[in-house]
């Protein structure tokens, strides 16, 4: 099976002009076929706060009311994403920007919760698998920004790493998945306060034993419960560090490498 | 050779829902391939205007300066192209949204002029025939932002009249290109006052003949011009009218068909 590295970059990354261009040439520089799913940084929040448009969180998560849904679809659909695809353009990628409405690519409804109404947030249904090899089959990166759409003309908000999940995991059964999280911190750590302490490599034993001495905690449980996920759903590998040493963690020298 | 349309609608089309609505069915129905290239409409005025950036108007021509483009590829990029490609899908068309910066499709450089900048405004250099028949062949139909780049990493704001003609010549080597363009008016009239004065169908000598006598004046000029010249470089008819009668455009009951 031929090799896809389906990488997230958080909006740390996209946020930081530098590190930014960083990890975007050594996107540039992957051999194989690839996705980039990028997050939406403070930029979407900037502008809702200049346009005077109210960022209602309900336990942490963004509720997107109607006005909330087109500054995401601005700043995620178009400026951020276009930025990045001239950006690897300029690198001699012919890459293509896309969201989750285009080519019918990813499905999704509005999220149903019994108490909560989160607006248009969508919870995804179905990755198009044979849109995807149509398009990565010409030899095209893809970028994708963080929105989908539910099959009756309405786009929704969803989240970065769960498009990323979906999207490897989906690909899985037509090539070897590489899933990697570019995110803040360098990766695994055995002590959350020295970058130096990253593991190196981590499998389901050595998750349930670090997670058992509360070495790993909070923020890191659910990225990592959705690795092993992801692996268990025939992802490859799953990689998670630092986003401007993307092309260290592609080459398994630096961050995370997560395996079954 | 295949048929290949070429449908630019403006901005009054995308301002208003109902007839966008109408156009986007149209677009939907049309048999063989498609590309529909949209302006941009009042929304990027109006967000300039929320935001205090101020619009700079030269000779009639909007002046792109750094916060102008962010905010023309936002709202064509982002908020009008993805709008549009979610309302296809609602129609079951697998449409794909893009600018030319997607897949290095229309490169362009920023225009030079001797007195006047004109800020991040591009002038186009190259269609890329080679990626667009790729993306056509597969069966989508492309939704195009009139946005360009430069190959250096810069997106350009380009008139979406010329994005059009641009690539129904280009592309008129390889298909039979019918380019539509959809305005506020029923096509070439014979008396401006009277919209059902619409001439069904013009060649270059009656052209000649009606600018003679002053009856095709002003606003009309370029455009038939530009049509002109794209049928001498191998368009095979071009298609003026309302927008939202796109069906009988497309069918030649509706607006002005122009050939040499």
């Amino acid at each position: 099976m031929e090799k896809l590295y389906v990488i997230k970059i958080g909006g740390n990354i996209v946020d930081d002009p530098t590190v930014l261009t960083a990890c975007l040439k050594a996107f540039a520089a992957l051999e194989g076929h690839a996705i980039l799913v990028h997050g939406g940084g403070k930029l979407a929040t900037q502008l809702a706060n200049q346009l005077g448009v109210k960022q209602q969180l309900i336990e942490g998560r963004r509720v997107t009311d109607a006005e909330t849904l087109k500054i995401v679809t601005m700043v995620y659909g178009g400026l951020i994403n276009k930025s990045i695809v001239a950006q690897l353009q300029a690198e001699g990628v012919p890459a293509l920007g896309i969201t989750g409405a285009d080519a019918n690519l990813i499905k999704a409804h509005k999220r149903v919760h019994p108490t909560v109404d989160y607006g248009f947030v969508g919870d995804i249904d179905e990755v198009n698998e044979n849109a995807f090899i149509d398009l990565l089959q010409k030899g095209t990166k893809l970028v994708m920004a963080p929105l989908t759409h539910d099959g009756k003309g309405q786009i929704l908000n969803t989240n970065a790493d769960t498009i990323a999940q979906s999207i490897a995991t989906a690909l899985s059964k037509h090539y070897d998945v590489h899933l990697i999280y570019g995110f803040e911190k360098e990766g695994v750590l055995l002590n959350v306060q020295d970058p130096a302490s990253v593991l190196g490599k981590m499998n389901f034993e050595k998750y349930q034993q670090l997670k058992s001495q509360n070495i790993i905690v909070e923020g890191m449980l659910p990225k990592l419960d959705n690795a092993f996920k992801a692996l268990e759903q025939g992802v490859h590998s799953v990689i998670i560090g630092k986003g401007e040493k993307l092309n260290e963690l592609i080459q398994g020298t630096a961050g995370t490498t997560i395996q079954i």
